[in-house]
């Protein structure tokens, strides 16, 4: 099954994907997918007959993030090998956590926002875990049954406030938008091995990430297994599960954004998002 | 002007105290302490006779948090330079943050959990800011304008999680429970100098930590403006600014908690909390 809600930002229709690709409306099923509404998503939609719904146009329109704001959003680091070789830390021996703020959430496609404070500010995809199932010391073997899909994730990061700023990473991870997800959770089955989705980056064009899931020290049962013995993970929180070489920091010499650059990515099977920088006192809505 | 809320958890009524101590239903004027209410709440209630709205019963009541469920819940670590001290740390040349999840919030009186994983369960008594007014990039005069009030916090921590496993602090400081909040909410003007409020913490009525908000290396208005240079700051959003010296983890030696365990803990002006530890398979709602 495919998530993803088109509309205007606040009132966006919640839909599903049918055989053909075309959205088709659940809301007068769903309501809409929000930590309420996950843990039964699926059971509830699976009975459906996605082509007697409204059909909703994807051209000219927007898309919005494939659920409603989660409640946590947790992020893994260093969780490629490669990835930490080119940040220059060891290979961490088991999952290093940090969080993301809630403003930190956004569409897609939506802006990311240049602080004039900023000096190194950076990209990573990442395959995003999002939470189907409220869980505490979930087992390796159940951890599946917890996932209701996967989606894409940019964990914009201001390497600066990160690294230089007094020892804790969360200062270089919070800035609005600073989480691009989307356009779509996919569940599972439909993805198949999430541990083998190709994955990228491009920034005005140029591909600075290539890379692949499999290379994850920490694979995504493991990742949500792990986390549920330190925390409760609830329906709809995010996990952004780390990523792959090609970081601006990781560049010789280093490649920073700046306002006017274009961020696109994507992850096989899961879609791309494209972000293009603006100067955060040209953002209206801060 | 002095918030809070009681009755059973999810359906609080929310209260102001009036000049003789008498908790106040201000439901029919404001609704609750959501973070969509919190930037008017003040201006609201100060035009209000509270003497002519229903007296709530603080017998026997419980008392909820005092407001609902804030988007964000930050955390200033090593902020007094004597617990820095205790903790075998370096002073801080700028605060360190790290975040708690959303499920460590809870009421001020809502049991501590205990895991059998855990071994090192350690306490923290810290002036929480809560703030008032949405800001990006606060200068430190304005900062006070930002901050609707202030509260107690427990910054429950399980050592071992927080500091031997991986690097970042996370992993033990977003357990379910860990964030007592309340009784009250306190507005600036009536607590007077944040920057002297003598607090404490007893664990079976003995006492662990004593201390004053004077010995801060960072105040309150230096953390709001400091945070809003990397994250937006919300209405109802919750910052717990440190704990003076006494934990578990810097007596000679250590005492950690165990199931059974009682602890006490205040703040001068904002009132006092109880929790029990208890194991989390005991936590029916978990």
């Amino acid at each position: 099954m495919k998530f993803l809600r088109i509309g205007t930002e606040g009132a966006e229709t919640p839909c599903v994907l049918d055989n053909d690709g075309v959205a088709r409306d659940v809301s007068g099923i769903v309501g809409d997918f929000t930590p309420e509404t996950i843990p039964t998503l699926v059971e509830r939609l699976s009975e459906v007959s996605l082509g007697t719904l409204p059909a909703v146009s994807r051209e000219q329109a927007r898309i919005g993030t494939p659920m409603t704001q989660p409640r946590n959003i947790y992020c893994i680091g260093l969780n490629y090998s490669d990835h930490a070789a080119e940040a220059g830390m060891a290979i961490p021996t088991e999952p290093i956590l940090f969080n993301k703020s809630a403003a930190t959430y956004c569409a897609p496609n939506a802006p990311i926002l240049f602080s004039p404070r900023m000096t190194k500010l950076d990209w990573e995809v990442e395959l995003g875990i999002v939470i189907g199932k409220r869980g505490l010391n979930v087992s390796k073997v159940e951890a599946m049954n917890h996932i209701l899909g996967f989606t894409v994730v940019n964990d914009v990061s201001e390497r600066a406030w990160q690294l230089d700023r007094g020892g804790q990473w969360a200062k270089g991870k919070c800035f609005p938008n600073f989480c691009p997800t989307g356009p779509l959770i996919v569940t599972p089955e439909e993805v198949g091995n999430a541990s083998d989705l190709s994955m990228w980056l491009d920034v005005n064009g140029e591909r600075m990430q290539t890379g692949n899931t499999r290379t994850m020290i920490f694979d995504a049962a493991t990742i949500v297994s792990y986390l549920s013995e330190f925390m409760i993970l609830e329906p709809g929180d995010l996990i952004c599960t780390g990523t792959p070489p090609g970081v601006g920091m990781g560049k010789k010499p280093p490649r920073y954004l700046a306002v006017g650059d274009v961020v696109s990515l994507g992850i096989e099977g899961l879609g791309t998002q494209t972000q293009t920088v603006i100067d955060v006192e040209n953002a209206s809505w801060i």
